[in-house]
């Protein structure tokens, strides 16, 4: 039995069969340095996929700061702690005014459960809309609201989900503007449903990049709209940025910059340690200060003095590295080099995506339908080739691509030129 | 202003007013050092109450493995992980041969969370039972199921609460076999209850040493009836040990042990990681890949490779440092000491707690009514005294104490001195 077979044959006993797992043959990770990984063998993978570790992997910065406060204190937050106001002052001062207080959780989970549990309080209503393929955590309610995957739970009555515009697959020669309108009337369509069943409207709950909708292009208008929707029907919006956050797109700290809508609520987690265990919601401090009267919540881990600390170097090598500009210049040789691709392979419908977050859309050439089979198989040739990536989108035929924000030109170039050879390969 | 009160004004700004802080007088600590942490003005106080760094603050074992593995790769669980499936390995190990699969996440929340998601799964049913004066973690759901503080949500229709026996006021000259046979039966009601109101039961979700509850003597009898009562209706008993596991006790590794029953689903976490953040659900394997089926979990964070190796210093050290015997001989001292303490000051009703999990319970001596006030006064006092302890219980009126296992009998004996003191001076 290969050393590959044994790990399987023990995790599918201590962890079950269907914890999952990427690539056909899995892979066995033992370091990481910068945006590489490196198996158990000591090949060396370029990870185009994984954000969490977004200012790259085991990067000493961060990794004195996590060794020096777990050496020094780790409690958590019903004692007084200066180094987590500075971090809280520094996260929320990245924010439009209005969101001026925070919540620290453990987990993205844990923030959109709290975001959740926030908006029903403010606004004494129940009603949740969500997109029709997403995903934002993994509690009771959270999974039933899940469609991009099966979770179990019946999608609740208390809740609608709407189709989120994709220009490539909805535009039908429209423009922005008509398109924006058309699936704005959806987001109206779901508040009426609502009331009708005698639900109050809580809560517009959307990832600022519709990471799991495949990243489609921004139709300028579409969330303005919806979000004016369902202000006017007395909910608020939520805006996850577990996956969008931290520079991600490289227009801005946070994704929903670019939308010129203000959240009401904001959500983060994955890149907000570098790995470290640490998430958020980020609100209006009115809002945090009601809640607490009636709500005692706490939360044992979140904000401990080294989740402080992981965070507050996180920013640290934003800052220092430049990687809002790194993330905004390299993804666009990004998506540049990706168009120059689909010239020549006929399977790519489209590349979407900003800043050091983006796909490709693959369909099959002969009649244009997503090729979800030739994109799982891209997928397992691009990691034996070297590069790590993985797939999303509506029809799984996207390719998606999130590597650590210090990804350079030249890893640039291998990713395009390994993903050029695979699709040849095809 | 004082240091103090311009950081309390930088938190009430930054993070809302309603954070919960602990004492009249916050304390601003800066380092920690086995069973002692420090303020900002060095002054040292004995850790009397924090269980999540059970092999003591900053415990060089897990120190060393936090920032090694930090250092080194930090991922998460959908490549291969050695490291990983060992501490699972380990972990499971330590329950009864039934509960033989693991599934990790980050917070006692989310464990549990996922605790009645499987319990609901596996047995197709709603209903869940709990004690009345219990939590079980912050998320909408759980929420909804606190009794023991304010939590905003109401509490579920698809909920019952009982009454967990509590010997000092439920005894009424009963014999142990009486009054489980009475609280029993109210286990029995709930149960009539929800089946009345076409609601089946899923799951009896209670903390292993009733902590929320006070920490009431065991009733030999009660757990194993109220357990059988709800297997006979087809639910599950998913045991809470995140503040009782990890040998807190002084019995065994796990609070449950003592009760003769072994548990469907077992939820742990605050001391699993010495103050990192991880914590997990142990159940049958059978029912991990029957759920694993038709929901698809994951969790960004839960065992990633610094999670797992924090877990394996945190085994290491209870072994090596034989702590759980050391739970077992220091925790008789402190008994042994508090009773002795009891017959001086009759303001002590009594002395509960087995193992490093204590309390006192106190009582006004004029009518022996529950002193809450006089609880309050006494935790600030201790505070002021150098020792940190909190409070607990029913009435709140129950000092509770749980501090790091490497607490010895000369800690022991300053706690007791304090806490002479203190009562003297009330």
């Amino acid at each position: 039995m290969s050393n590959l077979d044994e790990l399987l044959r023990r995790r599918h006993r201590v962890l079950g069969r269907n914890s999952p797992l990427f690539y056909d043959e899995p892979l066995n990770l033992v370091r990481g340095e910068g945006v590489w990984v490196y198996d158990a063998l000591g090949r060396a993978y370029l990870d185009v996929y994984n954000n969490v570790p977004c200012v790259g992997h085991c990067h000493p910065h961060v990794v004195e700061a996590v060794a020096r406060q777990t050496a020094t204190l780790n409690l958590h937050t019903r004692y007084l702690d200066e180094n987590l106001l500075a971090y809280a002052e520094r996260l929320t001062a990245s924010f439009d005014e209005s969101l001026n207080a925070i919540m620290l959780t453990c987990s993205g989970t844990e923030a959109n459960e709290l975001a959740l549990r926030l908006a029903r309080f403010v606004t004494g209503a129940e009603g949740i809309i969500v997109s029709d393929n997403s995903y934002h955590g993994n509690s009771t309610i959270l999974a039933a609201l899940t469609s991009c995957f099966p979770a179990g739970e019946p999608f609740p009555a208390h809740a609608r989900a709407v189709r989120v515009p994709d220009p490539t697959y909805d535009r039908q020669g429209r423009t922005d503007e008509e398109l924006a309108a058309v699936y704005a009337r959806q987001v109206q369509e779901a508040v009426d449903s609502l009331q009708a069943a005698g639900i109050k409207v809580a809560a517009l709950l959307f990832d600022s990049f519709f990471a799991n909708e495949g990243l489609p292009d921004r139709v300028p208008g579409y969330v303005e709209q919806a979000v004016k929707i369902v202000r006017r029907a007395g909910g608020v919006f939520i805006c996850d940025e577990v996956q969008s956050g931290f520079g991600r797109t490289g227009d801005a700290m946070w994704g929903h910059r670019r939308t010129g809508v203000t959240p009401d609520i904001v959500t983060m987690g994955k890149p907000m340690g570098n790995g470290y265990p640490v998430a958020g919601m980020v609100t209006r401090r009115d809002w945090i200060d009601r809640f607490g009267l009636t709500s005692h919540y706490f939360n044992t881990f979140a904000g401990n003095a080294v989740a402080a600390a992981a965070g507050a170097a996180v920013l640290d090598v934003i800052e220092r590295q430049e990687l809002l500009s790194n993330s905004r210049r390299v993804g666009a040789h990004v998506r540049a080099g990706l168009e120059k691709l689909a010239t020549k392979h006929p399977i790519i419908a489209g590349v979407r995506g900003r800043g050091l977050f983006f796909g490709v859309e693959l369909v099959r050439p002969a009649d244009r339908a997503p090729a979800a089979d030739e994109t799982k198989r891209i997928v397992n040739r691009m990691r034996d080739g070297g590069v790590l990536l993985s797939r999303t989108g509506r029809y799984n035929n996207v390719l998606k691509m999130r590597p650590p924000l210090v990804f350079s030109v030249d890893n640039a170039d291998q990713l395009l030129s390994v993903m050029d050879d695979v699709l040849r390969s095809l």
